[in-house]
């Protein structure tokens, strides 16, 4: 790093700042895909002090220069200068965007990248205006898990998880939209993959990021961890430290269009076993029936399940266009789904809801961990675009 | 011509006969899109004796060799002997077929092209064996309208219209499967376009081929044609010289999927004028409220003609996979069919059905008159193909 | 045909005429790929008067409307009324064009379609204008053998080949260029593919139609027929009596670009039994050496033809730029042809000469008879456009 | 890092490395594009000791696992423990490579990375085994300029230039090959773009890695820096430390195919103007005429440096398949290159040579600072694999 370079509080800074992040501290949190800072700056270098926090999964990143990738990486654990862009003139102003890669962890109370601060041998103009504002809520799609890494990896690696090669970031850049996601891998809006009723994203929308926070992970019964973990939350969750289990201030930043891409869990937790929580000793399960037709009431629980987070999703965002998304692993719940829908839009007399049924993913567009690739993504960013341009 | 090759009538051959024909007669009518005859042949040439009649709209068709289109073209009127196949080795077998692109017009009681035997210098082998059989209903999508043509035609020519490029022909060719189409451009499963009701595919779905018949039409009502052409039936029908007109024996041609792609020209009546019914007097028009909305009234009449044209398909195709598909030229009654679906799946008890929503055609996959082109068939051929592969 | 058409003498139209034609007589012949009539006419239909003739190899034609193709086929032999034109609306101008898709059949002195007249119920306007004029010379991938027919498909027939799919049309549609051909399948620039060395295109480049001529055909050497056809020239050949033997006026039509696609046949003569040439009894042979490789001689007699080849060309084209293209199927020849053309470029102080080496067909790009597929055109089609607007 | 995790000299490992690189030391430093480390290693994580030296370009590098890019940044200065790989199955066997992005920067002689050991809590096995070896010698190209970044970019940054998106690695992946680049932006076979003479390749094929090479480059007066740098060659170049100038050992690493893309800086230097050489005093330019055409003379000059490079290439490699590669960036230099391999041929009896023309970037594939972009290197990479499979 020159000598030349001046530090700057990145709350001295015209930022702008990118996910659901409490703004009450002196630091900026990356708790949750696309959290990240962007700024456009003049000078010919831009360094970052920041801290990086994990117990398991490495909070892996990526910077944008000018709305290109140009790295990916998972920082160390620690406070760390980051190069943020080197070598380029320095009267032009470049921008550059700084996010996070990995979803929230349910699963890690710790993973975080925190920002102090900025270095630059130039001077801080304003960010980058967008057009629109959009949120994406889901799963382990809407978390790009399988958009990095070889068909053959079957691991749960971090590094298999993006926001940079979803429909989210791709959608972002071709319509100039500001996208926040919040999503979950394994997570739906009824059931877990797995049975484990506890990990649905609708009951972590209403927080800052619900899904970092310890706080609200324990209360909802949603993280898988042992009761020791859960008495020691102050110390432990650094997304509690950072506001993340705090009430998200739905006013604050009010979305044109929001997609919520759920389902795909809750249909496979129906060719899983039985899943019974720890902490009630209550044993879960959807079930199919012998012919391996699914069982009408479960579907019923997950219709109503639906129907609750529409409910949810209106009344914070009265203004929104909902669009509820399936597919992209398989159809087999595209029509209960609907019914939600359905209903909901009756019970509620809302017609601003819409319901498309993605591509699913084939052998020319699958990724790692058998999940959608980067073609994939980009084949269902093409027609949510075309999708945009009709009703913006 | 050469003068070695033999006439062989059309019934002593072992032809393959695609789409619904009555088969009692000596010729063999190509009433549809997609009727057509197949042989596999040795010997150098191959010729049909053919009588082509239209009053407005010319039947276009195509032949493939060996699986590719080589040529299209609109037959003269009258009685032709039209070349097939010229120039191949004498030796080889080469599997031939010709077709009509043209959908059954029902404005033109006359459009039909009839085979009554070939010429060939070679021998008639056993037809090609195809390993599925899938049903395609539609409009004006599946009568392939704008898959020939510049963007800027607007015309309603017979040209536009085919079916060479539409996604049943792609999805046959890759599945090797023998496809029938039932299509008619303007109708829908409640309402045509322009809010005329006659003109609802429903009505001539148990009809060999109702489109091409006088009889079914006038029955129906759905014939636009004055009264004077009505009394003439039997004289001016094609199709009903050839038996269109009668009922269709299910049985004799079971397909594993049935698509039915309706409900564009349904939402597009809620944007047109009433349609007052020359015959009774009475006034159509689906209904948008003051805010644009569509009226819910009338969206429960398309929902209920969709539920009952899923009870009729069902009666009459008791194993078929049964999968409704929406979306190529606009979202807007997603739901409500979605919601069609659910009913009758619920009432009926009818696990068999799927919903697909299929992305809709853009600036760079349109056709001619505003409908999907040649690339948009494409992609939708590669979906339901993945499809397809999932469930046969 | 609709009784309210009128008839117009081809020559009383403003017509754009496509090929090199002689423009003496009352009618225009299509004598060879890419000859054809353009006209922009009104009226909803539109006809033409044609007589097609042949011996072993039915001349295919293709119709493009409004710039799009949308018929192919082989018209019968004898006198027909061919319908270009149906359907539209009366008062709109149409752009009709119909064109030959056979290259001219050295072999078959007898394939022609005549154009006598049109029949139209509208007016013909000024026929389309056209911002460049590009001359393609080549063999059987100028003449777009492989376009159509499957891959399976070996014979050599008529309807495989096509203007419609090769990239001189498509370059032609891409820039608005009027875009002639001249090209024969087997032929090279020294040799032909089995080392007949009268089939080489250099030596009917002056002749207006020079292939389609038996006068410029027994002349050279280059026909393949028996001693008795040429006794009868007069009677037998229609292009001669279409003047298609004739000197070309090469001030006429000058090209801005020329593209000479040669040098495949001569290359795969190596790979040949020797020709004997039946009227001289001299046998000829491109000969390889014990290794494989080619023996430098032989080299240089194709190396000197095509030198000989860019004078003549140059000669008659003094202001056009020429780009010699090869590598469609083998790149076997890249160096010896550049040898040629640097040699060409230095004895001659002719700068206005480029060398493009085109990708090799593949296996997701190859079609019909082992020659270049559609998409293969369509590849060389996007890099020659994207060289011609560099030059342009 | 995990407290259970061994450490390994990277000397004691079964270790592929990717690149020339002096094999004697007891580290392995990555001096340039594509030098890197290959290991298949059981376990959950990989860590790699590294040392990271730059002054003004930092060196960025690139983790593929299993074949797929997952990471890409610039490592800090100094000395630093990187994860290269972490939360995979401990019991399967992974595959990790890790390599450096940048080429060699002949202006910067301190730009390394040097791996000292590994840590992991597994085993590592034998490495991975290649089917074919490729060297690949170029200029800016090569070195993947423009395939990082956005079209607006125009500074020479190091983040521009990939090995990643190169067609090398392209071709390396698609064919199972390992392959080593050797290439400079900006330079030449007989001249850099600014017509500074001693900015050639050819200078430095002979060394292990001339190009890092203090040594290599003040000999060969390549260098661009000033009198005192070169006096302090011992102290400043890490190149040197590690062997970069010594000379290569040819026999140790034999290449199947070498492609040489040279000549776009030579042809670019026409355009510029001229240069002095700050040690000589001489002053050097390519000349063009009035009329913008290439003086002969220059030509020529051009021409016996490709002959003379040829010549040393294959004194070095004696049995490999050479192919010229030419076009990228525009075909004005396709025949004189031509010339000059045809010459070398003619006066070498070498017949084991080709030369291809690529297609040049266009709207679609152009990349950053008006390089190829990653689409068009992704195309050439497919044109040399079909042409490989060919001749392999």
């Amino acid at each position: 790093m020159s000598d030349t370079l001046n530090y700057f509080k990145i709350k001295d800074i015209p930022v702008r700042i990118h996910g659901r992040v409490d703004g009450s501290g002196d630091v900026i949190p990356l708790l949750s895909n696309g959290h990240g800072i962007e700024v456009n700056v003049t000078g010919s270098q831009l360094w970052a002090d920041v801290e990086t926090e994990y117990n398991d999964f490495e909070p892996w990143a990526a910077i944008e220069i000018n709305g290109e990738l140009i790295s990916r990486f998972a920082p160390d654990r620690g406070i760390h200068r980051l190069c943020l862009l080197r070598g380029v003139s320095p009267e032009e102003t470049t921008r550059v965007k700084f996010y996070r890669e990995l979803q929230a962890m349910s699963d890690d109370p710790k993973t975080c990248i925190t920002i102090k601060g900025l270095w630059t041998d130039g001077e801080f103009k304003e960010p980058h205006e967008y057009d629109h504002r959009f949120e994406f809520i889901g799963d382990s799609i809407c978390s790009g898990e399988g958009t990095y890494g070889a068909r053959t990896d079957m691991d749960w690696t971090a590094y298999c998880m993006s926001y940079s090669r979803t429909y989210a970031n791709l959608i972002g850049r071709e319509l100039n939209a500001e996208c926040r996601v919040i999503s979950q891998g394994g997570w739906g809006v009824f059931s877990g993959w797995n049975n484990d009723r506890r990990h649905v994203i609708p009951d972590y929308y209403e927080h800052i990021c619900g899904l970092a926070s310890l706080y609200a992970l324990s209360s909802n019964g949603g993280m898988i961890s042992d009761a020791e973990t859960k008495t020691d939350n102050a110390v432990l969750s650094t997304g509690d430290k950072y506001g993340a289990g705090k009430a998200h201030d739905f006013g604050s930043w009010i979305p044109e269009v929001i997609f919520i891409n759920l389902g795909t869990n809750d249909r496979e937790a129906f060719n899983q076993p039985p899943f019974t929580d720890p902490d009630t000793g209550r044993t879960y399960k959807l079930r199919t029936d012998t012919d391996g037709s699914f069982i009408k009431d479960d579907l019923e629980l997950i219709i109503n399940a639906a129907i609750g987070f529409l409910k949810k999703v209106r009344k914070n965002n009265p203004s929104s266009h909902i669009v509820w998304l399936y597919g992209m692993l398989g159809y087999d719940l595209s029509l209960p789904l609907a019914d939600a829908i359905n209903r909901y839009k009756a019970e509620n007399c809302d017609d601003n809801v819409a319901y498309l049924v993605l591509p699913s993913a084939n052998d020319h567009t699958i990724g790692a961990r058998s999940h959608p690739g980067y073609e994939s993504h980009r084949i269902v960013a093409g027609i949510l675009t075309d999708y945009l341009k009709t009703i913006l």
